[in-house]
């Protein structure tokens, strides 16, 4: 069993609801509990790198996430991410040519929200993360994609391969 | 992207409440709607084949478990199965030699309570189905285990490998 | 058992997660499945009068929901309601002297997120509603205020007396 | 706004899952996290007077609860019960003819499943406790019942009326 590090970077899957302001936001992320939660016993260690909404994600957030991966110890590694512009994300890791195994996930309804598909994709992230070989990933709706076959239908919300 | 069988065997997973009688029981698995909450559009097939305790499961139903994984038609197999004797079933598929992807998995406290495991070792145990080569597998505490190097420690209620 | 009436206007109790666009919006009010969940065998009939966040709630609107207040038969009513002008539609109804108990009840935190007040929020004031003399109330933090001596503290989101 | 005293004594309300053993128990009372999470403002306090199943509650227990209810100083108490032999202790509470307002209630489906109505219940009667005049009632499905003309009806799970 490997160590596997996850980077957190925000997205819906962190998303708070501010009750003053009534609006979403993000405040510290849920992974610690979510670990806990899923009694997960793998070694795991958890960086935020940062707390955005992807569509607000810049190209130099992404060098920093990208030279994040390359100077971490750990050869497998998780990333959260908001789904609008994981792809993008991922090419920016495919294009760092590292050699490791990397997975993008996120969710479509923020953990708190009670329908939140968060909690499962966690826990899916994590067996991609640990069992694929060195490699750009995006894991969502069960599944995991390369990186360079996969967009995001913004109709449905559903990821969907482009071949 | 292969197919994946997922058998029902009931275990803490899909136990309810009853809540004339005030105690825990099996109505109906759980899995359909958490599928959709994980938004999952992995191919998958489910089939209910007891819905049991499993400190009741007999070595009848353990061999009705393997006679259902030999026949079925897909090569990918998660069965819910609760955790006090998943690893005697693990033995059972095991020595059965089915040339399969067979993985176990269940939930320490029950889905329908708000603290349960079950929706990320769902997500988990997908990912694993998908993903390890044949053999027999169980899966708990985000980890896949071999099904000869593992044990429940009944006192933490985490699983641990022998070794 | 008086019958009671329940107005839904909107506000943060009905607040659902739009998973395409990312954002809060309205879409059904989720007062049956409350009352279901709740168990409640009160005599009440629901109507939907609008679906509003309430600081976009124009004085057109209050009228329409005094307006309801008056014409209905029952004479216990509850009005769900945004909390940022709660007192003031309060205010709009005292001031049409209608001879009925109305309670404006709301949630700081939307109904569908794990950590609501909405489900408390309702108990309470069904009971209030079916035990309060008649007058105008507001009804938040466990307690009944008259409208004529409540506020919402907009840095802390709990209602307090003015005197 | 008088104080309000809450007093436990277990039932379904507050039963957690041993998640070791697999079945349900008690642990510690719920209440106060739920007065917070309903945001509540009321002057409550809490005393835990037993944990144990209204099935197993005896004639010493009732006197037990009776003598609380009598040398406390709040006015207005609530008593978290099992439903099931809920209408004795108010019998028993009735009949010490204690000149305060009395009332009990509880919760079909433990607080810590998701489908609960325990928080739903603990709102209604901490509005009923506030507002009814003294005597000894019973509060479920969002309704008060005098002492003397309730009943559970076991088939339904649903408290009704004799007359």
């Amino acid at each position: 069993m490997e160590a596997i590090r996850i980077f957190i970077t925000g997205g819906t899957f962190d998303k708070a609801y501010n009750e003053i302001k009534g609006e979403l936001y993000f405040k510290d992320t849920h992974l610690p509990e979510m670990l806990k939660l899923g009694r997960c016993t793998l070694d795991v260690e958890i960086r935020t790198l940062m707390m955005v909404d992807s569509l607000e994600m810049t190209d130099s957030d992404r060098q920093m996430i990208v030279s994040n991966c390359k100077k971490v110890k750990e050869e497998r590694i998780i990333i959260t991410h908001g789904t609008d512009t994981m792809v993008e994300t991922a090419k920016a890791l495919a294009e760092a040519n590292i050699d490791k195994t990397i997975v993008l996930t996120g969710a479509m309804i923020p953990y708190k929200f009670g329908s939140s598909d968060g909690f499962f994709n966690l826990g899916n992230s994590l067996a991609y993360a640990e069992t694929l070989d060195n490699g750009v990933y995006v894991v969502m709706n069960g599944r995991y994609f390369n990186w360079d076959n996969v967009r995001k239908n913004r109709k449905t919300g559903f990821f969907e391969e482009l071949n």
